[in-house]
């Protein structure tokens, strides 16, 4: 058998194969967000998202007990994106001052580009804001996990102070970056975002040094 | 004239005299504001509230031309005490750093008593903020001049840093303020209030600091 042959012969299979179950999860999952962000998720119901993907209702039932496991997992994978934009920040190899500053300018960044480009994709975060979903504090947890790592080597490179317990330094931290990653506070705060990140990552930055 | 009867004479002319103008809408004011402490300020429709003062709809539109009207002056009323409070522990005679963690812990006190006690008249807060009613960025701006008042003292009396622009320190300090003083963040970040509001403030004091 020729090597070519053997290609063509796997890759029907996999095309002729029933696709698996997070496959089709998968594409519940995509349909339903592209639906969302031209429909917005408070007025879809199971039965329109159903009816515009062509499927019936109970089918994305199996993959998804509630409207609300889907505005999840949508609105999971959209601030998974965003905390990754930051970890690549933090694993950069710039100081840990620099490091910092930025990741307050691509905080605001993802945070305008969603609102302004995806503004029914920033609602749905706005309802797991609201409504608590798990994906939110899942999202401030990875985001914590980046500001120990920073502060921690900062102090590690003596450019940050070391008397300051760090679980202090990293609580004040967090509650600095709320009005630029809490999608009301943004939403109030658009007119100077950038000025005032850039005044609170300098106001963060001299509370680090000595 | 005995002095008693000339006192009896004023008194009993104030009391048939004809409530002034500013009276009567005082007087609209305090049964607004006990109505929707009540039952709420957006379930209430002006009808409702007349109803309920005994006098009629119109007789309240002379003094407010609109239900927004009325909660605007309460809500104004109730942010006007809260910054008058703050400003009393700005003009104190303790350091400015003292001063300053005294501002955070006075705000979170003020905004859960506002939440826990008022809750009605947090909502109207609420609807203020949420409807960017002029009370809002008049409050706002009355607690920008006290932490400006606390950062020159601050820095006139050689506690502070001077090198950095005193409006970029100012504008940061407001935004540190936003989780304790938005009744969303708020409401969302009661649990650890206290102690994220007295890790904030040393953040911000150690930016201060040399």
């Amino acid at each position: 058998m020729e090597p070519n042959e053997a290609t063509r012969t796997e890759h029907d299979a996999a095309a002729n194969r029933r696709p698996s179950e997070e496959e089709r999860r998968q594409k519940i999952l995509v349909a339903a967000d592209e639906h969302f962000r031209l429909y917005g998720y408070g007025k879809t119901t199971m039965a329109d998202l159903a009816r515009s993907i062509g499927v019936s209702a109970g089918y994305i039932y199996i993959f998804f007990k509630s409207k609300q496991a889907l505005g999840e997992a949508i609105s999971g994978q959209c601030l998974e994106k965003i905390a990754d934009e930051v970890e690549g920040i933090a694993n950069s190899s710039e100081s840990a001052a620099e490091r910092i500053r930025r990741v307050y300018g691509e905080l605001v960044r993802q945070g305008k580009k969603l609102f302004f480009e995806e503004r029914k994709l920033h609602d749905i975060v706005h309802v797991a804001v609201t409504e608590k979903w798990p994906v939110i504090p899942h999202y401030e947890s990875r985001l914590r996990s980046i500001i120990r790592k920073l502060v921690t080597d900062g102090r590690e490179s003596g450019e940050f102070e070391r008397k300051t317990p760090p679980d202090e330094t990293c609580r004040a931290i967090m509650q600095t970056l709320l009005p630029f990653i809490h999608p009301v506070l943004l939403e109030e705060n658009l007119d100077e975002i950038e000025l005032n990140a850039a005044s609170v990552a300098g106001l963060v930055l001299r509370s680090l040094s000595y």
